[in-house]
């Protein structure tokens, strides 16, 4: 019998191994396929749940997780995101500046929910067993809960998108974050019926993939 | 049909969903449960692919994967951890470090597989479609990266431990980094038979979980 806690955890079975595959590889980051139908609370539940279930650095659990239903709010976020992005596409060279203007980078007010996801730096005391060596961990901790998230949400039928593209302090002042918590992840989620079969951007012309044997080195950097 | 690359995509089955759920609740941060069996060719690049297959921000796969097994690398790298770990337990109060130092924090040499998981921060040049306003977001993309092949890992019975406890100059000596490329996870990999039933930290008493109702916010922060 296991002892202290421990208790048997082989493989999963081919089946569930599959499923576990097809999320990540089936994921995508969704922009323009939400449908109007609201996601109910015990689903919503769910899904934030397996967020709250991440690894964290020393247990910390930095995150929080604020639930945006309202027009009003929705609104703000989509005029901050505009202004932030009229930015951005002026960061480009002249010539990828109309490819990058005919790509949708938000669904914020077409998604149901909206949930920003924050890391608070404080939380736990001033010293955390494993930050002791790198304070950005709990930041680390806090994308994790992303991804955990966004695995559940694929298998649920509902997707999600990330919108990057806000400036710190609007987001700041609409969400009314104290200093010490950062906004980490401003995501869309409403129930898709469709998916794109590849990243949009490598849909659309934007980028490639990388093949993965590039990116893999062994025993040191370069060998 | 789907138009333009869309294809449909629903909810999964319950038993697929099911097995999502699973991994993403089942999944521990492994120290001590380590069997020295390989871990075959096959079965790392499944894993490696889970992790690329990671969202990023605009589809920069800003990642590495360094694979270590050589004793000399480990040993290295068991002694930084070993530097850094003495440091870190001074840091706590006098009353927590007897506990601090019965804690097994890594499993280095037990592991057969190390992985150091990097960040190029320089990948897709100086401006990177999403990462605009937060330069972030590539070290939030490559912790996604973490995770994916964590919730893998657990469903292939390959347990994971994230060792956080390491000077960066030791890293980045050891692992011959360039100066744009962070590392941000070191990860211990091998075949378990056993795993916590909770998060271990909470098993020995050193740190409680947070109920996920206090992490929820409606609408604003303190709303």
């Amino acid at each position: 019998m296991a002892a202290d806690g421990l208790k048997p955890a082989g493989p999963f079975s081919d089946a569930e191994r599959a499923a576990v595959y097809r999320a990540i590889h089936e994921r995508r980051d969704v922009r323009g396929q939400f449908l109007p139908d609201p996601i109910d609370d015990d689903l919503l539940m769910r899904l934030l749940g397996a967020a709250h279930a991440a690894p964290s650095v020393g247990l910390m659990q930095p995150w929080n997780f604020i639930v945006i239903r309202s027009d009003a709010v929705r609104q703000q976020v989509r005029a901050a995101f505009q202004a932030a992005n009229d930015e951005a596409r002026a960061m480009f060279p002249d010539e990828k500046q109309g490819l990058y203007a005919q790509l949708k980078l938000e669904g914020i007010t077409e998604a149901p929910v909206n949930l920003c996801i924050t890391c608070d730096r404080s939380r736990g005391g001033p010293v955390v067993l494993g930050r002791t060596h790198n304070r950005d961990t709990d930041l680390y901790s806090t994308a994790c809960a992303v991804q955990n998230l966004w695995l559940a949400a694929r298998a649920e039928g509902v997707g999600l998108g990330w919108v990057s593209i806000l400036r710190d302090d609007d987001l700041r002042r609409i969400l009314n974050l104290p200093d010490h918590v950062v906004p980490v992840a401003y995501l869309c989620l409403g129930h898709v019926r469709e998916l794109y079969d590849q990243p949009e951007l490598q849909a659309r012309g934007w980028a490639g993939r990388h093949p993965l044997q590039a990116m893999i080195h062994n025993e040191t950097w370069g060998d």
